[in-house]
Protein backbone atom coordinates (compact mmCIF):
# COMPACT_ATOMS: atom_id res chain seq x y z
CA UNK A 1 0.00 0.00 0.00
CA UNK A 2 1.24 3.11 -1.18
CA UNK A 3 0.90 5.08 2.49
CA UNK A 4 1.78 3.27 5.17
CA UNK A 5 3.75 6.02 6.13
CA UNK A 6 0.32 7.94 6.93
CA UNK A 7 -1.77 5.09 7.69
CA UNK A 8 0.97 4.28 10.84
CA UNK A 9 -0.45 5.58 14.08
CA UNK A 10 1.07 7.92 16.49
CA UNK A 11 2.94 7.28 19.16
CA UNK A 12 2.00 9.87 21.55
CA UNK A 13 3.52 10.17 24.87
CA UNK A 14 2.18 12.45 27.71
CA UNK A 15 4.06 13.06 30.87
CA UNK A 16 2.86 15.90 33.90
CA UNK A 17 3.50 16.30 37.37
CA UNK A 18 0.74 15.34 39.39
CA UNK A 19 -0.80 18.24 40.01
CA UNK A 20 -1.15 18.61 36.09
CA UNK A 21 -4.58 17.40 35.93
CA UNK A 22 -3.55 14.51 33.43
CA UNK A 23 -6.79 12.03 34.23
CA UNK A 24 -9.21 15.67 33.32
CA UNK A 25 -7.60 16.75 30.38
CA UNK A 26 -6.83 13.24 28.71
CA UNK A 27 -10.39 11.99 29.08
CA UNK A 28 -11.44 15.02 27.30
CA UNK A 29 -8.80 13.99 24.19
CA UNK A 30 -10.11 10.29 23.97
CA UNK A 31 -13.50 12.32 23.55
CA UNK A 32 -11.89 13.89 20.77
CA UNK A 33 -9.41 11.90 19.13
CA UNK A 34 -11.60 8.43 18.69
CA UNK A 35 -8.71 6.90 16.75
CA UNK A 36 -6.92 6.57 20.09
CA UNK A 37 -6.01 3.70 22.58
CA UNK A 38 -4.10 3.68 25.30
CA UNK A 39 -1.24 1.03 25.54
CA UNK A 40 -1.38 -1.53 28.49
CA UNK A 41 1.90 -1.77 30.70
CA UNK A 42 3.63 -4.99 32.01
CA UNK A 43 3.38 -4.93 35.79
CA UNK A 44 4.44 -8.06 38.19
CA UNK A 45 2.09 -6.22 41.01
CA UNK A 46 -0.95 -9.00 41.95
CA UNK A 47 -4.01 -7.44 40.14
CA UNK A 48 -6.69 -5.81 42.49
CA UNK A 49 -10.05 -6.52 42.97
CA UNK A 50 -11.43 -6.78 39.94
CA UNK A 51 -8.70 -5.49 37.49
CA UNK A 52 -8.56 -8.00 34.50
CA UNK A 53 -5.68 -9.54 32.89
CA UNK A 54 -5.12 -6.97 28.99
CA UNK A 55 -7.73 -4.55 30.40
CA UNK A 56 -5.59 -2.32 33.42
CA UNK A 57 -2.61 -4.33 32.80
CA UNK A 58 -0.74 -7.56 31.93
CA UNK A 59 -0.25 -9.04 35.05
CA UNK A 60 3.18 -11.40 34.84
CA UNK A 61 5.07 -12.99 37.03
CA UNK A 62 8.96 -11.85 38.03
CA UNK A 63 10.28 -14.29 36.15
CA UNK A 64 8.45 -13.77 32.71
CA UNK A 65 8.97 -10.04 32.85
CA UNK A 66 12.76 -10.66 33.60
CA UNK A 67 12.44 -13.02 30.24
CA UNK A 68 10.49 -10.10 28.23
CA UNK A 69 13.49 -7.30 29.02
CA UNK A 70 15.80 -10.50 28.05
CA UNK A 71 13.97 -10.40 24.74
CA UNK A 72 14.15 -6.55 24.58
CA UNK A 73 10.46 -6.90 24.57
CA UNK A 74 9.79 -3.31 26.78
CA UNK A 75 9.87 0.10 24.86
CA UNK A 76 10.75 1.63 28.64
CA UNK A 77 10.27 -0.11 31.77
CA UNK A 78 10.50 0.51 35.56
CA UNK A 79 10.71 -0.88 39.27
CA UNK A 80 8.01 1.05 41.26
CA UNK A 81 8.70 0.18 45.06
CA UNK A 82 8.88 -3.66 44.45
CA UNK A 83 7.15 -3.82 41.66
CA UNK A 84 7.98 -3.89 37.81
CA UNK A 85 6.07 -2.08 34.84
CA UNK A 86 7.50 -2.08 31.47
CA UNK A 87 5.52 -1.06 28.02
CA UNK A 88 5.18 -3.73 25.98
CA UNK A 89 6.69 -3.12 22.37
CA UNK A 90 5.10 -5.72 20.56
CA UNK A 91 1.21 -4.40 22.03
CA UNK A 92 1.92 -0.79 20.82
CA UNK A 93 3.88 -1.53 17.20
CA UNK A 94 0.69 -4.22 16.47
CA UNK A 95 -1.61 -1.27 17.27
CA UNK A 96 0.23 1.12 15.56
CA UNK A 97 0.33 -0.82 12.44
CA UNK A 98 -3.43 -1.44 12.81
CA UNK A 99 -3.33 2.41 12.13
CA UNK A 100 -4.41 3.59 16.11
CA UNK A 101 -2.24 6.42 17.64
CA UNK A 102 -1.08 5.04 20.58
CA UNK A 103 -0.57 6.88 23.74
CA UNK A 104 1.77 5.90 26.89
CA UNK A 105 0.87 7.86 30.03
CA UNK A 106 4.78 7.47 31.46
CA UNK A 107 6.65 9.45 33.75
CA UNK A 108 9.96 11.64 32.48
CA UNK A 109 12.19 9.08 32.76
CA UNK A 110 10.33 6.14 30.90
CA UNK A 111 9.43 9.39 28.50
CA UNK A 112 12.98 10.27 27.60
CA UNK A 113 13.82 6.49 27.15
CA UNK A 114 11.51 6.09 24.41
CA UNK A 115 12.00 9.04 22.76
CA UNK A 116 15.87 8.03 22.13
CA UNK A 117 14.28 4.39 20.61
CA UNK A 118 11.67 5.94 18.97
CA UNK A 119 12.39 9.52 17.99
CA UNK A 120 9.08 9.84 15.91
CA UNK A 121 7.41 9.40 19.37
CA UNK A 122 5.43 12.79 19.88
CA UNK A 123 6.67 14.01 22.90
CA UNK A 124 4.02 16.18 25.20
CA UNK A 125 4.70 17.47 28.37
CA UNK A 126 1.46 18.66 30.35
CA UNK A 127 1.79 21.30 33.28
CA UNK A 128 0.24 23.17 35.72
CA UNK A 129 0.03 27.06 34.55
CA UNK A 130 1.80 28.20 37.95
CA UNK A 131 3.20 27.08 41.03
CA UNK A 132 0.25 28.29 42.81
CA UNK A 133 -2.20 26.36 40.74
CA UNK A 134 -0.06 23.02 41.33
CA UNK A 135 0.00 23.30 44.77
CA UNK A 136 -3.57 23.80 45.12
CA UNK A 137 -3.94 20.75 43.30
CA UNK A 138 -1.66 18.80 45.26
CA UNK A 139 -2.99 19.94 48.55
CA UNK A 140 -6.69 19.41 46.91
CA UNK A 141 -6.00 16.12 46.33
CA UNK A 142 -4.90 14.44 49.72
CA UNK A 143 -4.84 14.80 53.25
CA UNK A 144 -1.05 14.58 53.23
CA UNK A 145 0.87 16.02 56.24
CA UNK A 146 3.21 19.53 55.21
CA UNK A 147 6.24 17.45 54.38
CA UNK A 148 4.58 14.63 52.32
CA UNK A 149 3.18 17.85 49.90
CA UNK A 150 6.59 19.36 49.93
CA UNK A 151 8.20 15.53 48.72
CA UNK A 152 5.74 15.83 46.30
CA UNK A 153 6.08 19.29 45.25
CA UNK A 154 9.70 18.84 44.78
CA UNK A 155 9.09 15.81 42.75
CA UNK A 156 6.80 17.81 40.38
CA UNK A 157 9.44 20.90 40.14
CA UNK A 158 12.05 17.95 39.22
CA UNK A 159 9.65 16.82 36.31
CA UNK A 160 9.33 20.05 35.40
CA UNK A 161 12.94 20.50 34.85
CA UNK A 162 12.85 17.93 31.52
CA UNK A 163 10.09 19.61 29.93
CA UNK A 164 12.15 20.99 27.55
CA UNK A 165 13.10 17.93 26.09
CA UNK A 166 9.73 17.46 25.42
CA UNK A 167 8.37 18.56 21.51
CA UNK A 168 5.18 20.39 23.57
CA UNK A 169 4.17 21.90 26.65
CA UNK A 170 0.58 22.21 26.95
CA UNK A 171 -0.44 24.56 29.86
CA UNK A 172 -3.71 23.04 31.57
CA UNK A 173 -4.86 26.11 33.02
CA UNK A 174 -8.30 24.83 31.19
CA UNK A 175 -8.78 21.22 30.69
CA UNK A 176 -10.81 21.57 27.87
CA UNK A 177 -8.79 24.03 26.00
CA UNK A 178 -5.59 21.50 26.89
CA UNK A 179 -7.32 18.90 25.56
CA UNK A 180 -8.08 20.60 22.56
CA UNK A 181 -4.29 21.84 21.81
CA UNK A 182 -3.54 17.94 22.28
CA UNK A 183 -5.59 16.81 20.01
CA UNK A 184 -4.25 19.99 17.44
CA UNK A 185 -0.91 19.24 18.33
CA UNK A 186 -1.98 15.16 17.18
CA UNK A 187 -3.42 16.84 14.33
CA UNK A 188 -0.44 18.71 13.39
CA UNK A 189 1.81 16.02 13.33
CA UNK A 190 -0.09 13.90 11.27
CA UNK A 191 0.72 16.67 8.50
CA UNK A 192 4.44 17.21 9.59
CA UNK A 193 6.40 17.06 6.12
CA UNK A 194 8.65 14.05 7.03
CA UNK A 195 5.67 11.66 8.36
CA UNK A 196 3.98 12.62 4.58
CA UNK A 197 7.26 11.36 2.66
CA UNK A 198 5.49 8.40 0.50
CA UNK A 199 2.54 10.61 0.01
CA UNK A 200 4.83 13.20 -1.68
CA UNK A 201 6.63 10.94 -3.45
CA UNK A 202 3.50 9.13 -4.77
CA UNK A 203 2.07 12.55 -6.20
CA UNK A 204 5.34 13.95 -7.68
CA UNK A 205 6.24 10.44 -8.96
CA UNK A 206 3.11 8.62 -9.66
CA UNK A 207 1.18 5.87 -8.04
CA UNK A 208 -2.07 6.07 -6.06
CA UNK A 209 -2.27 8.18 -3.66
CA UNK A 210 -4.03 6.51 -1.56
CA UNK A 211 -6.30 9.74 -1.30
CA UNK A 212 -8.83 8.51 -4.13
CA UNK A 213 -11.36 6.77 -2.36
CA UNK B 1 7.27 41.05 30.55
CA UNK B 2 8.12 37.69 31.30
CA UNK B 3 6.00 35.55 28.34
CA UNK B 4 7.44 37.65 25.33
CA UNK B 5 8.37 34.78 23.86
CA UNK B 6 4.97 33.36 23.60
CA UNK B 7 2.85 36.28 23.08
CA UNK B 8 4.37 36.98 20.10
CA UNK B 9 2.52 35.70 17.12
CA UNK B 10 4.04 33.35 14.74
CA UNK B 11 5.26 33.80 11.22
CA UNK B 12 3.47 31.14 8.94
CA UNK B 13 4.45 30.40 5.21
CA UNK B 14 1.52 29.11 3.36
CA UNK B 15 2.89 27.78 -0.81
CA UNK B 16 1.42 25.61 -3.12
CA UNK B 17 1.06 25.44 -6.69
CA UNK B 18 -1.81 26.96 -8.40
CA UNK B 19 -4.23 24.49 -8.50
CA UNK B 20 -3.67 23.31 -5.09
CA UNK B 21 -6.79 25.72 -3.86
CA UNK B 22 -5.40 28.33 -1.52
CA UNK B 23 -7.96 30.85 -2.18
CA UNK B 24 -10.41 28.99 -0.44
CA UNK B 25 -8.82 27.07 2.17
CA UNK B 26 -7.06 30.48 3.40
CA UNK B 27 -10.46 32.09 3.95
CA UNK B 28 -11.11 29.28 5.99
CA UNK B 29 -8.33 29.82 7.85
CA UNK B 30 -8.56 33.15 8.75
CA UNK B 31 -12.31 32.05 9.91
CA UNK B 32 -11.02 29.60 12.41
CA UNK B 33 -7.44 32.14 13.11
CA UNK B 34 -9.51 35.67 13.96
CA UNK B 35 -5.63 36.34 15.03
CA UNK B 36 -3.93 35.97 12.26
CA UNK B 37 -2.92 38.99 9.70
CA UNK B 38 -1.46 38.67 6.22
CA UNK B 39 1.51 40.65 5.02
CA UNK B 40 0.83 43.33 2.76
CA UNK B 41 4.08 43.08 0.24
CA UNK B 42 5.66 46.04 -1.38
CA UNK B 43 5.50 46.30 -5.42
CA UNK B 44 6.92 48.19 -7.67
CA UNK B 45 4.22 47.49 -10.35
CA UNK B 46 1.56 50.13 -11.10
CA UNK B 47 -1.79 50.48 -8.79
CA UNK B 48 -4.50 49.08 -10.67
CA UNK B 49 -8.11 50.78 -10.62
CA UNK B 50 -9.45 50.61 -6.93
CA UNK B 51 -6.53 49.11 -5.05
CA UNK B 52 -4.90 51.28 -2.42
CA UNK B 53 -1.29 51.55 -1.03
CA UNK B 54 -0.64 49.70 2.17
CA UNK B 55 -4.12 47.76 1.61
CA UNK B 56 -3.44 45.40 -1.62
CA UNK B 57 0.50 46.17 -1.78
CA UNK B 58 2.71 49.29 -0.96
CA UNK B 59 3.44 50.52 -3.95
CA UNK B 60 6.99 51.41 -4.18
CA UNK B 61 9.10 52.99 -7.37
CA UNK B 62 11.82 51.00 -8.44
CA UNK B 63 14.27 53.46 -6.58
CA UNK B 64 12.34 53.24 -3.23
CA UNK B 65 12.51 49.03 -3.82
CA UNK B 66 16.20 49.52 -4.88
CA UNK B 67 16.90 51.54 -1.75
CA UNK B 68 15.31 48.82 0.51
CA UNK B 69 16.62 46.39 -0.80
CA UNK B 70 20.00 47.76 0.14
CA UNK B 71 18.90 48.31 3.49
CA UNK B 72 17.95 44.52 4.26
CA UNK B 73 14.16 45.65 4.53
CA UNK B 74 13.03 42.92 3.00
CA UNK B 75 12.41 38.87 3.95
CA UNK B 76 12.45 38.29 0.76
CA UNK B 77 12.17 39.58 -2.71
CA UNK B 78 11.37 38.39 -6.48
CA UNK B 79 11.12 39.79 -9.75
CA UNK B 80 7.78 38.40 -11.66
CA UNK B 81 8.29 39.81 -15.33
CA UNK B 82 9.46 43.22 -15.22
CA UNK B 83 8.17 43.68 -11.63
CA UNK B 84 9.83 43.57 -8.17
CA UNK B 85 7.34 42.05 -5.19
CA UNK B 86 8.94 41.96 -1.53
CA UNK B 87 7.83 40.93 1.81
CA UNK B 88 8.61 44.06 4.27
CA UNK B 89 10.79 42.84 7.30
CA UNK B 90 9.66 45.57 9.76
CA UNK B 91 5.67 45.31 8.90
CA UNK B 92 6.18 41.95 9.34
CA UNK B 93 7.72 42.36 12.75
CA UNK B 94 5.65 44.91 13.81
CA UNK B 95 2.48 42.47 13.74
CA UNK B 96 4.61 40.29 15.38
CA UNK B 97 5.41 41.66 18.22
CA UNK B 98 1.62 42.93 18.68
CA UNK B 99 0.63 39.36 19.28
CA UNK B 100 -0.60 38.53 15.08
CA UNK B 101 0.48 35.80 13.95
CA UNK B 102 1.26 36.57 10.52
CA UNK B 103 0.70 34.52 7.42
CA UNK B 104 3.06 34.97 4.21
CA UNK B 105 1.74 33.40 1.09
CA UNK B 106 4.62 33.13 -1.40
CA UNK B 107 5.82 30.99 -3.78
CA UNK B 108 8.67 28.33 -2.93
CA UNK B 109 11.87 29.97 -3.68
CA UNK B 110 10.64 32.90 -1.29
CA UNK B 111 9.34 30.54 1.61
CA UNK B 112 12.71 28.71 1.59
CA UNK B 113 14.65 31.92 1.81
CA UNK B 114 12.21 33.29 4.79
CA UNK B 115 13.27 29.59 6.26
CA UNK B 116 16.95 30.06 6.58
CA UNK B 117 16.66 34.10 7.30
CA UNK B 118 13.92 33.01 10.25
CA UNK B 119 14.08 29.44 11.08
CA UNK B 120 11.23 30.01 13.68
CA UNK B 121 9.17 30.26 10.61
CA UNK B 122 5.87 27.68 10.53
CA UNK B 123 6.23 26.37 6.45
CA UNK B 124 3.38 24.91 5.49
CA UNK B 125 2.52 23.20 2.20
CA UNK B 126 -0.81 22.86 0.46
CA UNK B 127 -1.09 20.65 -1.75
CA UNK B 128 -3.42 18.74 -4.19
CA UNK B 129 -4.76 15.37 -3.17
CA UNK B 130 -3.40 13.71 -6.72
CA UNK B 131 -2.48 14.46 -9.69
CA UNK B 132 -6.14 14.08 -11.75
CA UNK B 133 -7.59 16.76 -8.78
CA UNK B 134 -4.34 19.19 -9.38
CA UNK B 135 -4.96 18.91 -13.28
CA UNK B 136 -8.72 19.46 -13.42
CA UNK B 137 -8.24 22.39 -11.01
CA UNK B 138 -5.57 23.71 -13.64
CA UNK B 139 -8.43 23.41 -16.66
CA UNK B 140 -11.31 24.57 -14.28
CA UNK B 141 -10.11 27.95 -13.63
CA UNK B 142 -9.00 28.90 -17.13
CA UNK B 143 -9.36 28.63 -21.31
CA UNK B 144 -5.57 28.14 -21.48
CA UNK B 145 -4.50 25.66 -24.61
CA UNK B 146 -3.13 22.01 -23.48
CA UNK B 147 0.56 23.77 -23.88
CA UNK B 148 -0.35 26.16 -21.34
CA UNK B 149 -1.50 24.09 -18.88
CA UNK B 150 1.44 21.68 -20.00
CA UNK B 151 3.50 24.53 -18.67
CA UNK B 152 1.66 25.21 -15.50
CA UNK B 153 1.22 21.81 -14.69
CA UNK B 154 5.21 21.33 -15.10
CA UNK B 155 5.47 24.37 -12.67
CA UNK B 156 2.58 23.13 -10.04
CA UNK B 157 4.68 19.52 -10.07
CA UNK B 158 8.60 21.43 -9.93
CA UNK B 159 7.33 23.46 -6.58
CA UNK B 160 5.32 20.40 -5.16
CA UNK B 161 9.12 18.35 -5.28
CA UNK B 162 10.58 20.96 -2.68
CA UNK B 163 7.48 20.21 -0.42
CA UNK B 164 9.92 17.94 2.02
CA UNK B 165 11.46 20.75 2.77
CA UNK B 166 8.59 22.20 4.65
CA UNK B 167 7.43 21.50 8.00
CA UNK B 168 4.07 20.55 7.17
CA UNK B 169 2.26 18.86 4.07
CA UNK B 170 -1.72 19.95 4.00
CA UNK B 171 -3.44 17.72 1.53
CA UNK B 172 -6.29 19.75 0.23
CA UNK B 173 -9.01 17.24 -0.41
CA UNK B 174 -12.10 18.89 1.50
CA UNK B 175 -10.91 22.49 1.94
CA UNK B 176 -12.75 22.52 5.17
CA UNK B 177 -11.15 20.05 6.49
CA UNK B 178 -7.15 21.24 4.82
CA UNK B 179 -8.14 24.87 6.84
CA UNK B 180 -9.10 22.61 10.32
CA UNK B 181 -5.62 21.08 9.60
CA UNK B 182 -3.60 24.41 9.25
CA UNK B 183 -5.07 25.81 12.41
CA UNK B 184 -4.20 22.63 14.21
CA UNK B 185 -0.76 23.46 13.21
CA UNK B 186 -0.34 26.97 14.49
CA UNK B 187 -2.63 25.99 17.17
CA UNK B 188 0.14 23.21 17.87
CA UNK B 189 3.12 25.28 17.21
CA UNK B 190 2.17 27.78 20.32
CA UNK B 191 2.88 25.07 22.49
CA UNK B 192 5.93 23.64 20.91
CA UNK B 193 8.76 23.09 24.07
CA UNK B 194 11.51 25.86 22.09
CA UNK B 195 8.03 28.65 22.04
CA UNK B 196 7.45 28.07 25.80
CA UNK B 197 11.01 28.35 27.22
CA UNK B 198 10.24 31.73 28.97
CA UNK B 199 7.01 30.09 30.75
CA UNK B 200 9.04 26.80 31.78
CA UNK B 201 11.98 29.04 33.35
CA UNK B 202 9.36 30.58 35.25
CA UNK B 203 7.21 28.07 35.89
CA UNK B 204 10.36 26.82 37.85
CA UNK B 205 12.78 29.51 38.95
CA UNK B 206 9.82 31.73 39.96
CA UNK B 207 8.13 35.01 38.51
CA UNK B 208 4.89 35.73 36.74
CA UNK B 209 3.62 33.06 34.61
CA UNK B 210 2.07 35.30 32.11
CA UNK B 211 -0.98 32.97 33.55
CA UNK B 212 -2.66 34.52 36.41
CA UNK B 213 -5.04 37.00 34.97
Amino acid sequence: MARTNANKGLLIVVSGPSGAGKGTVMRYVFEKCPNMRYSVSVTTRAPREGEKDGVEYFFRSADEFTEMLHNDEFLEHQKVYDNYYGTPRRFVEDLLDKGFDVLLEIDVKGALVVKRRRPDTVMIFLTPPDRGTLEKRLRGRSTETEEQLAVRLDAAIGEMKRASEYDYVVVNKDAGVAAEEIASIIRAEKCSARRNKYFLENLIYGGNSGYDD
